[in-house]
């Protein structure tokens, strides 16, 4: 190899209208770009409790073990998962799309017995069904996806926390895909465990994953722990339950370093820290209910912009995230050949699709830093220029005149 | 809570003299503060791909699997180990430090059957050492730290490859403290599978591991293959072998994901891939021999001027790495003062110490960006002040002539 050849960083100028990642706010960007400290250095565990209480605003919680697992949000998964779910325990996975398959997918290799129940790619589920299921299964743990983003799709959630309850199951959402962008109540909707990422409407890159635990969460946790050997003293006591098979996503270890112990586990990723700091305080500067309401905005402005252009929208539109829409393909389209385009000539990526609608639906977000007015306009704007292009007749400008109706200045 | 209490993210200047994390290059937050690209844009695997090459240059190895895990160094011990041991195998690991102990308890949350040797902290093992427990034991891997920052030691591992090689042995080693500050020659040395973190010599900061996997250990990985059930199709076949009992490390699906299938895993934490690109870059721009022997200038450096000092050094002094030292405390000065009154006065930080040496022995890095004389100058400085204020004598400027002498200006 000559050194020579690889140059300075420099990626190509990206407007990213997939499912995420999309483009971090830049101001997430230079939080990441400042210095270090020590992971002990005061400063450092100061930086580690505010992120602590941010995050507990964003998840809407009182819950104490509020924190970072360093790795992407399928880090935030497996560590909860792994972290609670013991050999041979009954899961229950309500699937409706793609990342439920992954929530057993990680429940398999945490040696779960997984129970599917599954309503075709574009519904959801209605709480009856995972009540049912529960009655019938009588899991430990019910595994859910707030929204998938492989379907778009939004599960609701406000009444299992209620349901599980009542049949003693503890409660889990991986809600990377639409956490900020859509209501997430985790003490009111009774959660015991939620994880998410921050590449969609977070606004930051992927790289570190917000999780939280409720008390009993936090209990079940507990009776498995096991201090490392490397650092264990006589004051140590081991808990009553099996082990968990994973020292990396051993959340008691976790909170142990999070906590006032501050025992040593993993060297936490200061710059993803920082990170994740600076989404959480942008977006409660602006205010939570605030971001919610501009992730619905801009959702919507792109929705009727694509529905005016004659686009069919894939699945239950009612039950939609916010953020992201399934685009059917239109017949005598090549899907591929549309997201090449957008991207070489306009720079503007927008997202293909898994398994059996790879090929059929576009799916484009608006999220985090990119739901604004203009890259909903520009996005619009590129798109139908392509399809017009590429032979697909859509009524000349009516996608815009379409969005600028829902942003309220249709005489434009 | 009030988010106009959380001010914008502004660490304290620190210079950190630990063991590690240092203070990262400031090149290396610049790349780290790109904007970010899609995961399938031909920019970003394009990216991949030159991380790759750029690693298997550090690592002087041909091995193709050569790669990022998203988290801290120890998720890349875990990766390495999750993936490489069955349950019921048997490992072997030499112990002789607290990274040793940590193998051990990954290990025994992979299910292995754990098999250790010691040797006081201080110490290293000599090949026969460990060639008497490979011939006792069998293990199926060999699980060994070549750089113990708990110790300071580093094991020499040239010779270990052959022993493993004629027992049938797979050989691991975590590089995470010694690399780049010291030579590492995966292929010349046998080594099947070797990872390292970020935050020690390569300069940047704690987030993403890069690991090595020689084609033996490919194949030992690929026995275990198991397409996670959201993304398989006809043309997938799951291995002979034991499934992989995680799937954020499972390095098969990691590697699908690098290699050209590009079959979606995690999100690759793009904002860390840049950082640990340009910290590549940087050392192959200086020559890696160039960095690994300005290590060895500056850690001799401080080593003089600390004995210059009247200082102990602790443990085995041909045995250490370059880049970190074990400095005894002397009778009579309290430790943890002297690092507050480091820390708050001269914004200096050296590290403390785990288990044994805890109050016993600082240990003082010259390590990355901080492996520069202006570095070595002021931490001799700052110490020979704060040990002269709390009654601890040693000869006037003794440690700073000793330092420059080994610089080659002992005129000044």
């Amino acid at each position: 190899m000559d050194i020579h050849d690889y140059a300075q960083i420099n990626p190509p100028q990206r407007l990213l209208m997939g499912p995420g990642p999309i483009n971090a706010d830049p101001r997430v960007l230079r939080a990441m770009s400042s210095q270090l400290v020590g992971q002990y250095d005061p400063a450092m565990t100061h930086y580690m409790n505010e992120v602590m209480a941010l995050y507990r605003a964003l998840f809407r919680t009182e819950n104490r073990w509020t924190m970072l697992i360093d790795g992407t949000s399928r880090a935030g998964i497996e560590a909860v998962l792994v972290s609670s779910i013991r050999p041979g325990d009954k899961v229950l996975v309500p699937v409706y799309g793609r990342f439920g398959h992954l929530l057993c997918e990680i429940a398999r290799r945490c040696r779960a017995e997984v129970h599917i129940i599954e309503v075709p790619w574009g519904e959801v589920f209605t709480p009856d069904q995972i009540e049912d299921a529960i009655k019938r299964v009588r899991p430990r743990l019910l595994l859910t996806v707030q929204g998938d983003t492989s379907t778009t799709m939004l599960q609701p959630l406000e009444q299992l926390g209620a349901i599980c309850k009542q049949y003693g199951v503890l409660f889990y959402t991986d809600a990377t895909a639409s956490f900020a962008g859509n209501p997430l109540e985790t003490d009111a909707w009774g959660l015991d465990a939620v994880s998410v990422g921050m590449q969609k409407c977070l606004g930051g890159p992927s790289g570190t994953s917000p999780i939280t635990l409720s008390p009993q969460m936090e209990a079940v946790i507990r009776r498995r722990k096991c201090v490392e050997a490397g650092i264990r003293t006589e004051a140590h006591q081991d808990g009553e339950d099996e082990m968990i098979w994973s020292n990396y996503f051993d959340l008691g270890m976790i909170m142990d370093y999070w906590g006032p112990e501050r025992l040593n586990h993993h060297t936490e990723a200061t710059s993803a820290l920082f990170g994740a700091r600076e989404c959480a305080r942008l977006i409660l500067q602006e205010g939570l209910d605030n971001t919610i309401a501009r992730h619905q905005l801009h959702g919507e402005a792109m929705l009727h912009g694509i529905q005016a252009m004659g686009l069919e929208i894939f699945g239950d539109v009612k039950n939609k995230m916010s953020n992201v829409l399934g685009v059917i393909i239109p017949d005598g389209i090549n899907g591929d050949r549309v997201r090449k385009l957008m991207l070489d000539d306009f720079g503007i990526e927008i997202g293909t699709s898994f398994g059996p609608l790879h090929g059929k639906v576009w799916r484009i977000g608006t999220m985090g830093y990119n739901a604004r007015k203009d890259c909903v306009m520009q996005t619009l704007t590129a798109l139908e220029a392509v399809l017009h292009h590429l032979g697909f007749r859509s009524p000349q400008g009516a996608a815009l005149q379409a969005a600028w109706d829902r942003y309220g200045n249709g005489s434009h």
